[in-house]
């Protein structure tokens, strides 16, 4: 028998060992994953957070509260000075929370901008589904600031994110509020962001600035949600400032015709939540004028580009997401029937797989288009990957090649295009795909 | 420096190789899932296939017609003796195949039963969105059929199920129709379910009699289906035969007042099929007279049961399933409120993720039960899982341990039983969990 090589031996072996090693790293983790270990989704933002204009008469802090998370901020505070309109959209949940009723209630008096206002924040605790001692976590949170402020409590906003059904530790929060106070600066947006995340993988921001009548108009927005995201009026938490001069009945109608091209465009599961909270606050503290006309339409736009922006990240930041999928739908018979195919194409969870899996597979777009309840034919449809031709006139297109189609796949952002050559009406709405990332997520997160 | 013991590192890396090679086994496995793998569902019926009686008057054959699958058996066909009353129901999805439109024509021309009538059906291709090749394909096979056993083609019904788009290669299947002639036997209806299955993972039979006015009455049936799972109307493939006497119409409408309580209150994964066909067929050879006054109820029950037992087979082969999940909504102010609900909660990703993990995530079925848009009180609502009550009066009752919950989750089957305290409707549906294994099948399998 010759002599074994022990030396060629161990080095083959180190090999095996590396090579399975990475081939283990490239496997999903089964159950749950490591503490600490968050990988930041791959369709963040390359630069990371992005530098957003300070907004005059908006102050943040943030702190820990150990409200459920340990070692990081989970509260933060806003404070409007006097004079800032306040406008909002929220989940129609039928089991909304706590919060979200107060906000509404508190909204619908449309009370003065004489004083200052406040938006008060935590997550790892939605408040949600707890019943009436839930209400009163609400009046403690929001009148504690109120108190320490020396505003209304109809000027004092609130939200809760995270778990549904757990009785909040609303002492926890109300015993900071002095600290949060003392901490307030105009320049910790990014601090406010970070402290709403739950699931979350990167902390969400978006801003412009247009030249206004007078001087520049800025806007600065930030927005928090991965999971249970199928906005129905608003999306999880979003606030948005702006310096703009504009009353809140302006200022509300802007943002409410602004929705559906935004926010009530993406899914990531079909699964609305019961906190989903769009706060607008216009300070009016711009030396701009009241924006009028063409700055008007200039500010609307800035600012549905930026409900646009912060939309789509949560979508890049959907639980599990590998792919940044736009589906677009032309030619419907009605908005109606447009938002029908799009929400049954995007919602679709074999849609969503077999983008996972980087399958061109047209036919499961065909299934989604034809459960959705709108009207279309077959022969009449065309389907698209981004430019290329897949399918009309009832079948594959004869020019469609099917590595075409696969090599398509492999992009990070798709475009799923449907036509339904019936008549002029469109809707594009924002998904990502369904991993097995997802599903580990939320087998163990309680949400 | 110390020389090296190059034998003792290669035992050492020997044995990593070993741990790391079990762990890489462990973990669920990316992209393909090894040939020939196919385990049955944990939730299969435990004696599998079961003894079916024969219906006097219909005969099975199958044969491996290479459609798609290599050895395996892929074509069936079914030979009904003249005088079988034939009735159907489909889906709804405006993207159905050639085959459904086919099979609804047919049947509404109310023709004769004066001849033979038969069933022919493939799986590997759905022959689905296939234009005008696809329904020529149809025609082939259907005429085909109609030559060789002597039937006007009016009377030959057929469906296939398997990849859409696809040109379906139905030359495969005429070539084989003498065969499948020459194989048609009483006792073959197991080999009919098995050659339907895509990724179903066992063949779904279920049989009833009951006794007539002069003899007895059978009832046989067999299903074929595990993903693309939210019937609108029927389900998958459902072949269900009666030696029952029972005129078309009678049988069309028994048929149709059934679905409700079987095939469309099951959902895998909200994906419909643009497939699915139920065909129900009634022999009249048995020496019972025809079913009327309790005998006809009789029989509707045990009809609805077949029925019932068909598509809980479907969800418990519903892909990657580890749970069979009934949701049981009371106390709604209209039925449609009821179903919104129960098909909210069956639907919601994050209940079925929940579900995977074995978490008594109460708080995710708050939320699906407030975005279904059924007409909800907080304060009214009950929530139970089993027998155990979880939640009531607007927040978890204080009766309620988390342990019992998590011991609950632990079973195969579960009930989650939702009472909205608003009036008398009610709906039950039928569901599975969301598992990785789900995803691991979609993203790789071409539907």
């Amino acid at each position: 028998m010759a002599k074994t090589d022990w030396k060629a031996e161990a080095k083959a072996l180190k090999k095996k060992v590396k090579e399975l090693r990475s081939r283990l790293d490239q496997s999903p983790s089964v159950g749950k994953p490591a503490k600490g270990a968050k990988p930041v989704s791959p369709l963040a933002p390359k630069d990371g957070f992005p530098e957003l204009p300070r907004i005059a008469g908006v102050e943040f802090a943030a702190v820990e509260a150990g409200v459920r998370y340990q070692n990081r901020k989970d509260v933060m505070l806003v404070r409007l000075a006097p004079g800032t309109a306040v406008a909002g959209v929220f989940t129609r949940s039928s089991t909304r929370s706590g919060c979200v009723r107060d906000c509404q209630a508190k909204l619908a008096t449309r009370g003065g901008t004489d004083s200052a206002a406040a938006i008060i924040v935590n997550s790892g605790n939605s408040n949600a589904f707890t019943g009436k001692i839930g209400d009163e976590a609400v009046a403690a949170v929001t009148g504690g600031v109120a108190e320490a402020l020396g505003i209304p409590a109809t000027r004092v906003f609130s939200s809760s994110t995270g778990v549904i059904g757990e009785p909040l530790p609303y002492d926890r929060i109300t015993a900071k509020i002095p600290d949060l106070i003392a901490e307030l600066r105009e320049d910790a947006i990014d601090m406010a962001a970070t402290a709403m995340m739950t699931t979350d993988t990167f902390p969400k921001g978006a801003a412009a600035t247009i030249q206004g009548d007078g001087g520049p108009i800025h806007i600065a927005g930030i927005a928090k949600g991965s999971g249970m995201i199928a906005p129905d009026m608003a999306t999880m938490l979003v606030y948005i400032f702006t310096d703009a001069k504009i009353p809140q009945a302006t200022l509300q109608k802007m943002l409410s015709r602004n929705l559906d091209a935004t926010f009530n465009s993406i899914t990531v599961d079909s699964d609305t939540s019961t906190s989903d909270t769009l706060l607008l606050a216009a300070t009016g503290q711009s030396p701009a004028a009241e924006p009028k006309g063409v700055v008007a339409k200039a500010f609307e736009t800035a600012l549905q580009g930026v409900m646009r922006n912060l939309a789509h990240q949560v979508i890049r930041d959907g639980e599990g997401a590998t792919k940044f999928v736009e589906v677009r739908v032309t030619g419907a018979e009605s908005d109606a029937d447009a938002a029908k195919v799009a929400f049954s194409i995007a919602n679709s969870p074999l849609v969503k797989t077999a983008v996972a899996g980087q399958d061109p597979n047209w036919g499961r777009i065909v299934a989604a288009i034809g459960k959705s309840g709108a009207n279309a034919d077959r022969d009449r449809l065309t389907i698209r990957f981004g430019d290329i031709l897949v399918a009309e006139k009832g079948w594959r297109s004869p020019k469609y090649r099917e590595e075409d189609g696969a090599n398509y796949m492999l992009q990070d952002e798709l475009v799923i295009a449907v036509d339904l050559g019936l008549g002029r009406a469109k809707r594009s709405v924002w998904t990502c795909d369904l991993t097995n990332r997802y599903i580990e997520i939320n087998a163990d997160y309680r949400s």
